[in-house]
């Protein structure tokens, strides 16, 4: 088969893959029907993290073409969804409910596992990993939507519910990246009555309005600070949810939100310098979040898709098929887009 | 009126201070029964954190002298327990159950506000501060131990709430101070079933045991943490609570607790320097806790207290007259003491 490969900090191209075959009878191969870029896949491609030579990719949608004999809920032509991380559902931590932590689990794109970004998956423990989506024929428009549920729109909405947000509270956004626009979504979903976004580009503002945002505020650092506590009668917010990553993002999140909230974290931490236990303790604001436990989120969103009451898919503003893997790299790595989708089969 | 007073690192003293009078309609003078030392004085009593010169201590229960026009609720002759910090129980905050960041708020022994330290305390906002203890005739157990609802049983309160203690839970308490003995009772009180207590002080250890601890660990840093995976099968506490602020003991916290856990951190942090954002995102530890909202607390735990369920007047190891204030400092400075008691005045 053919998939794309990281071949160092700038490199990425489709490369001939063994055909994936299934090794364990909790195993089965799926057939990319559509993949996309993440970006977290920006902080290797740039050098900023190391990740292993080799698959990449870890959000995908596609067909079974085979089970292995110990795959129970999932058969052969069903469409399904791949969280990021596959688990088993049974130990501690699944139990927990916090299935990105799985003892058994892994990622995909990583450690000898396919990536999301090729032809086909061979998929661990994939009865209690894979999500079958019931009916056929989905518009691109819904399989587009699907495909978030993956990653971008389970981990958004990892950050609201981690910031408890619920009916009725004031919420703001830090980062309009595609995690940031789903967080959005999850927000208005959850009953928010107040989603204030921090964008300073002209077509995400637009998006994160469509999505619910009622405010939308261009200041960054303490200027962003002020201007939420200005619409906030210098209370903070109920709930502040953290996309980005960087110290002048969680320093932000930190200081819009009120005191005796939680700052909802899904942005992969780098270079974090702020002081962080101060606010936790001086200011009573509490963090919560992490890698986002998609597994169990994809059930009830994947309801919402379906109904179409939620399109998180329109955060994907380019497309290409897998052999324009590096310019769907390129375009993200320059801002030119939110999100790249890859076309990699058909229905 | 006589009182400590803080005359720069090392020194603290008796002297003489105007007698406390109502200026405002919602003040109340309060007589001093008992005050005590706060394991946060040894900060600036070191040297390690600043601190105006002049009156200090912000733990005490005392009888009611006199109440302005506008105090509802406390009257004369009332025998009562001061939070540590005042509110008025109606701003935003207060209402939000965060009286520690009350808009009009502040703590005793600062900010021209007299301390607990001393034989009268004029106390702000005193109808939402004060908290009137029903009966009469208290044993001088009782006494005690509602003297610690001022601070560090309601401190350790918080800790255990912040972090979800409840029926069932694997508890771990970081801090053998009279916080983290606190938070041994608080846990033990919201029916954690295990409760490990980090502590290689005999005293402090027995007292732990006493007080409901049921695994008591003299290891720290890693071999700590891998004490608890050990008592944990490998999976870590569902809740651990921060008592110290050091930068060892938040690192332990954070190690020990479960993925999808929450810290709950009441220790005044002091050059924590560990990557906390790393064990936030990659591990899905949770924070939360902070200066405690004692006002909310007090009654709930006053009531324990009377019945005799909950004895936290057993962390005071030491005690002494008002005259007696510079060793009352000294013994827990070298560590003689847990927490020293000052008897001040009658009932």
């Amino acid at each position: 088969m053919r998939a794309a490969v990281f071949g160092g900090p700038g490199s990425i191209e489709v490369a001939e893959r063994p055909d994936p075959v299934i090794a364990a009878p909790t195993d089965a191969v799926v057939r990319v029907v559509l993949g996309c870029v993440c970006g977290s896949d920006l902080w290797y491609y740039r050098g900023e993290s190391p990740h292993a030579l080799g698959p990449i990719g870890h959000e995908f949608v596609g067909v079974v073409e085979q089970a292995g004999a110990e795959v129970h809920g999932i058969a052969e032509g069903d469409l399904v969804v791949a969280p990021f991380t596959y688990s088993d559902g049974t130990c501690a931590h699944c139990r927990a409910g916090v299935t990105s932590q799985c003892a058994a689990g892994g990622s995909f794109g990583n450690n000898g596992i396919d990536g999301g970004q090729g032809e086909a998956v061979c998929v661990p423990l994939a009865g209690s990993t894979l999500v079958r989506v019931p009916g056929s024929g989905h518009a691109d428009e819904t399989m587009r939507s699907l495909l978030t549920l993956s990653d971008v729109m389970c981990t958004g909405h990892h950050a609201a519910v981690s910031a408890g947000v619920g009916p009725g509270s004031v919420v703001a956004v830090v980062g309009d990246g595609a995690v940031g626009l789903c967080a959005v979504i999850a927000a208005r979903r959850l009953g928010a009555e107040r989603i204030i976004a921090l964008s300073r580009n002209p077509a995400r503002q637009a998006l994160a309005r469509a999505f619910g945002a009622t405010d939308v505020l261009v200041e960054r650092g303490e200027e962003a600070t002020e201007a939420v506590r200005e619409l906030t009668n210098g209370l903070g917010v109920d709930a502040s949810l953290e996309c980005v990553g960087t110290g002048q993002s969680v320093g932000t999140a930190l200081a819009i939100a009120r005191p005796g909230s939680i700052v909802g974290v899904v942005g992969a931490p780098h270079g974090v310098d702020v002081p962080i236990m101060d606010a936790v303790v001086f200011r009573n604001i509490g963090l919560r979040g992490g890698v986002a436990p998609v597994r169990i989120y994809i059930p009830e969103l994947l309801e919402d898709v379906l109904e179409g009451r939620i399109a998180p898919g329109r955060v994907f503003d380019f497309e290409t098929g897998l052999d324009g893997i590096a310019d769907a790299y390129a375009a993200m790595d320059e801002r030119r887009a939110v999100k790249s989708l890859l076309r990699v089969g058909t229905l």
